[in-house]
């Protein structure tokens, strides 16, 4: 689990409670359910209308996956693909078929199976190249819809303000209420710009982060399993993918 | 039909009509022609100066394609190229003839009944691709127009806002229509952004997703048909265009 | 002329004129001729210091172009392009000298006289493309021109409403007026608003469209005057023209 | 002497007098050295912490240029490299020395003294072509500056407002005194406005425009330069050349 | 240490304090720990939850380093590989190992390093590259970070404000405490616009400035030394870097 992101949400909640304390508010005041119903749930209806409905369903498992998040350090990766490098020289390619069993990583796995399986090489790094697209794609589209609904919450934000403001303006025969009518037209513009800056906007972003990193990830993974289909020395491939991270992230070439 | 974009329009109301009966205002206050007029007129009016009349009549096709669209899964479209090359392969190109009238999609029938034809495989490919292209082209033009309206609805929201302030402020002798007055000038506001936020910018941004899935399909079966002129195995065609769907997306390959 | 243009103009002075009746104001109280100067003026200025002065003079030819505009359809170009070529096969290229007078675009007309006159292949491409190029950065130019001035007018619209707000909040003692001054100082705010939605930005929008289109056609133009002077077969010519537009739009071939 | 920059700058100060005494304010509501110090000064604080010290320094040269900007035409740096070549075609390269301290433009000479020194053409051409880079980079950097002025200067003028404004509501003990407070905290908004619109953003744009133009002629000279050192006909060099200039500008065939 | 960044922090600082006291207003209205805490706090908190914590942390590190930063001068690393290039010349590539102690900048003397120690140059050039794109990667998150803290910063500021004018509007039975309330409300706008454009913005910006500046350092670097490996005469290497940057500021070559 990514402990930023899970700090990042608990500091913003305790900040707003703490300042709606410390400036001599009631939380009573802060809350009101037709608010946040226009504000989500117009986020939500407009994101549904910009995106089809399978893909809208998916940003959920998008989002959990930026919350439980964990890339395996590409130095772990290098080593893992070398030791299996170093099972394919000794034993042979279908030596690797035990090994199976024993990956984490699903792409790895997916790789190393096909290898087995004797998928020719030009194929096989298409599938493998095919699902980084599909990855990277996936990632996008969850990125695109956060930002979606990053964009659309102020925007209902506004509209619940105004028709809060136009419902007060059309009744003005008691001035005491006036305040208290504009509070409450206000309350969407704060939702929609909290739900925008804590939640959609900064997800978002970290998504698109993590994307970056895992298709780099990837690319790497591709690499070292066609290297090892194609049989290549061990030490070779290991100098090869430490290329892709700077010296001081590299594994010890001793512990490899 | 796609069911999001239906659905996303219909919460969108039902959620604007729930929260002015929750925040105590009435319908009436709500409703006013002219303001309606200034917005949705003026965004008309606007996009009319921006793009040709063929181009902007064009968008309402457009609009009603992103209400009811349905494109074929991409593994439906592999399965009867794959079918198609069969067919070829064992009875001979002509033996397609019969078959094109049973082809739905009108993109697969152009490009069977030129390979049936003869046709000359470059002109087939440029004229298919011409083909991609102006499609392509169609729907940026319908996703430039919706923004356009997207940007001027709320841009003449303001405008009539400002109208009314002005007309409200050169006649203040009564200070009991004041309130009346700014509600009614802040309609227009209101109006701008919600044609905005629930009708062109998502529609705007659906098409543009459609869009790119479409085009992604209409290059898939532009390499199959190539691939059934030229005579490849049926085999060779399917895994080849297997390659650009993800494995979760394959159809079964015994199925095939 | 291109009806879009002068109906979207029409149409938005009609909206403004009707709301203001509507919404029960007088025409005088919105026209102030001091914020219209500092307004328009001012975009005005802005847009001079951005560009040299014989661009600025430019962007009036250019607006005007926006109103008067016919690109001839792609499909009489293609027509005339074959029917030249069809001179050339029989009676020679100089044989297209008596046809010269007689052609309408422009473009066209370069091209011919130029292989009539012998001009080297090489040469003639060169030349037909630096036009093409001096076209694009002459529409460039007038769209960033115009997307100047639409971001100008409103910047000055605020400057306005902000010195009228000064000079009204500097003399409070007669508080009668501050209703009247307000209104005033608004004035500046509601004309760059409509001068940017109504004139600059869609007037920018439709160039760069047309820019578009027309540079598509000077394109086709360029390799089918080339065909010709390479004698090519003007069947040959036609189909390979004919890739650039869409089936619908081809005309039909027994016609040429 | 660039006469559009001057007349801008000019027609934006009239205007804004002219309006101050059309709309019945006196000067001296309109000056605050207090706020003009917040603006300016906060917009070049935050322009010194963006930039390193040298390149800030080197705007000031940069705008100075904008405003006593003079591009040879075209045209005329074609005649005077033809005018070159024939010299060097008669007389060979080395009478081009006498020629040197003829030549206005800087970089025309550079290149005809490295001709004339025996440089060698690779050596010369990435010399010429890493002095363009130079000017392009410098006009970047400026046009940067400008556009980093033009975005803090109205921030400046928010915060300036958003002080002026805590400080009045501060003490409103005197009511008579709340208009003259908040006429004073607006004068940061409008200086902060008229700052980025009449001078940064507007300079910055006409720098990016007048830089596009001066590549264009460099470029011009380097391949009229290595044409000249490789002994091309000096008639191949016009012609050469003037392809990069649409027809009308092209200096008459017969005059060079 | 880079002067300018500290001297538009300093003034900025002054400029403020300066306007408070010509304002007429007390330091102690302008200081709010609640309010600095919403704006300071909800911008790390919108940050974290962007950014995985490792690269949340380095953001101190990246921002000191834009304080105290300093590039050799691209003239003085030339000189300095030209002085390596002779030592290896006269007295071969091992020469250099007595010399790698001497070397201020650590991408040069990892370069020579792995020259004495007889790296191939294939894998040599990968890894110098693999470093500067390690470098940029670091340099791009870093600038991402504050342009980041830029954006939630004055987006923090209005969520604050929002917060007070809901807690003011709901108590407003002492008309006498509206005007402090709204000024307290006023305060973390401030600070989130004040936070935003002297702090993360003006930093941003300078960190992308220093970064392109570093990676054009490290090509030249790059380049000097595979030439140095390669054995060329050191002439030869002198010119071709010196090619990369403008006449005016290249070392004079006999001090070379």
């Amino acid at each position: 689990m990514d402990i930023a992101t899970a700090a990042g949400v608990g500091l913003s909640i305790v900040l707003i409670l703490v300042s709606i304390v410390l400036g001599g508010g009631s939380f009573i005041a802060f809350i009101d359910a037709a608010s946040l119903m226009v504000v989500i749930g117009g986020a939500i209806a407009a994101t549904l209308i910009s995106y089809p409905l399978p893909d809208f369903l998916s940003v959920f498992g998008v989002s959990m996956k930026t919350l439980f998040w964990k890339v395996d350090t590409t130095g772990d990766i290098i080593k893992q693909i070398v030791s299996l490098a170093e099972t394919a020289r000794r034993e042979g390619l279908l030596a690797l078929e035990g090994k199976v069993a024993e990956i984490d990583n699903d792409f790895i796995k997916l790789g190393i199976q096909m290898a087995v399986d004797g998928t020719r090489p030009e194929v096989m790094e298409d599938i493998l190249r095919t699902e980084i697209d599909a990855v990277a794609t996936r990632h996008a589209t969850g990125k695109g819809l956060l930002d979606c609904m990053g964009r659309f919450a102020p925007a209902f934000g506004m509209i619940g303000t105004l028709m809060g403001l136009i419902i007060m303006l059309g009744d003005m025969s008691d001035p005491s209420k006036i305040g208290a009518g504009m509070a409450v037209a206000l309350l969407t513009t704060m939702y929609g710009a909290i739900a925008s800056n804590v939640i959609f906007l900064p997800f978002a972003e970290k998504l698109g982060f993590i994307s970056k990193k895992e298709r780099l990830t990837m690319d790497i993974i591709v690499r070292g399993i066609m290297a090892i289909q194609s049989g290549e020395n061990p030490r070779v491939i290991e100098q090869k993918l430490n290329t892709f991270i700077p010296p001081k992230q590299r594994p010890s070439e001793d512990a490899a």
